[in-house]
């Protein structure tokens, strides 16, 4: 019997080329199984919400990714924490595709997770993260939660993930999500 | 006797015109005493943050915010909530400012406030805002708080703050911030 | 066609018999529509957590309250604020229904609401009951929310509700729960 | 030269007799520096806070953990973190304390720490914590933060604690405390 396959978006909270994040976004395309695919939507492009430009014309980009998010079964955030809350780059992205009378995340399964070389792992952040859901009418996946602390050591010097618990953990949570996006799904 | 003097600067969180926030924030610039001056620190032109372009050059102009802030005698942030948050926008400014090894809020007087048109004043994003000072090693005034809720009432059509119990607690804290500020004074 | 039922238990964070609190939660179980029953669990005689005394003899009538959140269809928190945080009366029952292998909370659906006097509506401990949902692997309802302000102008000298936005509100609210309670389901 | 004298009081968010966070706390009394005294108040007769009964009677014992507040120049909390925020028991504490008119917590300089046998170290504790303070009009310290994960390997059979590292921060701690505690010194 075929497995129901589901499709889910991706958005790293940093822009930097290096960015573990990236890395651990990037991890989870890789080993993903079959059944789940997960796109990454690039938000370097997107630029900072701006009332008086955007009431006017909004990006058409943007409208893009909130199409791409709307038609997802999941949005997963895999962000670093700046200052102990949400990088500034990733809550733009979040405030602009809000304004959009789509409402691209009414009602979606959302997953969260982060990585950073301190040993919180990005804490901080995704409990902000998690009240801007509340927000947005998302419901962000109680567990598993997945907070990659000391990141540098999980990576081998080709980048790819050496660790084999942090391995088991993001296979969990992407099974866990898209069990978790079936209970979203209109009826 | 003459009153000591002080100098605060003061960030919008709103980059559009018609924000009331910067109004409010223009309002304490008008209603300030004699001895309280205040430098609106403009965030308009500030790039999102980018480690790969920053740590080779860090913006010039990014600095001189850095600069102003201090050598100043408090910070204000006078900021609208943008999905229960923080907005993108001022996060980003607060990211960019805190990479300049400058540490220009390292035990800095910090006053927070903000007006919204719903009721809760934005309550929410200044506790997340309060968390991201903990970092910073800002000291974020507790009394008083100030969330002006219903603000499009408080205005007249000439942009006139009109509601006299309001402009009563902005006079309070401005003069609560300046005694503040002084229990951070180097010693 | 008759309409499906359903049960919800409510438990209210304050102890003190005048509560607005616990008034608004008994005005729901007078309000609710004929096919959602609420139960109000008692928190008053829920003794402080101990793990020395808890872990030999974990007190009877709490599992009897963590029974009774079992079997509900959803948990409704209508609870104060205090000290901008969950009263530690409400924190310190969650505590102890949690150190039971029943795991009540687990995959629940929870409503929460709650009054004040003042206009914020206990805002800022809801989103920290908020988080600790997270733990509990509870799913807190994102909308409606319910903060009612100015509590006591709500009421009439009879202790009857006697406004009729906040009666269509907390209808809404009912309504909206048993629809999210849906998605929790064994499935 | 002598030392300036500082006396803290310290309260432990548990009131098992095995706690970690206590044996942490009592940590702190033993390798105090000679100029700065610790004293522990138990919190374990603290009643649950009921308007009802102490509007009437203000328990005694209550406000004598008030007047040791308001007489010492820090409040230290060592506490857990239960299901991601602070116990209630020491909520509870809290709230009962603040209801007194003395107003201990006011302008009081305050200390967070806690341990945990997992990684976070009660940081989703110490968060909710620190908006709490802001209420009470009590600063809590930003640095040096202290959170203690795998608080069970730093202790050895003898309940010493084993980490230099650890070690070093708590003194590190204290003497940043006893520094912060001057500026909230009336002037």
């Amino acid at each position: 019997m075929m497995k129901k396959s589901y499709h889910f978006v991706a958005i790293s909270g940093s822009i930097r080329k290096g960015s573990y994040n990236t890395l651990v976004l990037k991890t989870l395309q890789k080993i993903a199984p079959k059944h789940i695919t997960i796109e990454q939507l690039s938000i370097k492009e997107v630029p900072f919400y701006n009332f008086d430009l955007h009431e006017k014309k909004f990006p058409a980009h943007v409208e893009k990714l909130n199409d791409a998010v709307k038609k997802a079964d999941a949005v997963i955030f895999v962000s670093p924490e700046y200052n102990y809350s949400v990088p500034g780059v990733l809550k733009n992205t979040i405030d602009i595709l809000s304004r959009s009378p789509k409402k691209s995340f009414d009602m979606k399964a959302v997953g969260i997770m982060g990585a950073s070389t301190g040993v919180l792992g990005t804490a901080r952040a995704q409990y902000h993260l998690r009240q801007t859901m509340v927000f947005l009418n998302a419901y962000a996946m109680t567990q598993p939660e997945i907070m990659i602390g000391k990141v540098n050591e999980k990576f081998d010097a080709n980048n790819q993930l050496a660790d084999a618990e942090t391995k088991k953990k993001l296979l969990e949570f992407l099974d866990a999500l898209a069990k978790f996006s079936e209970r979203f799904k209109a009826r």
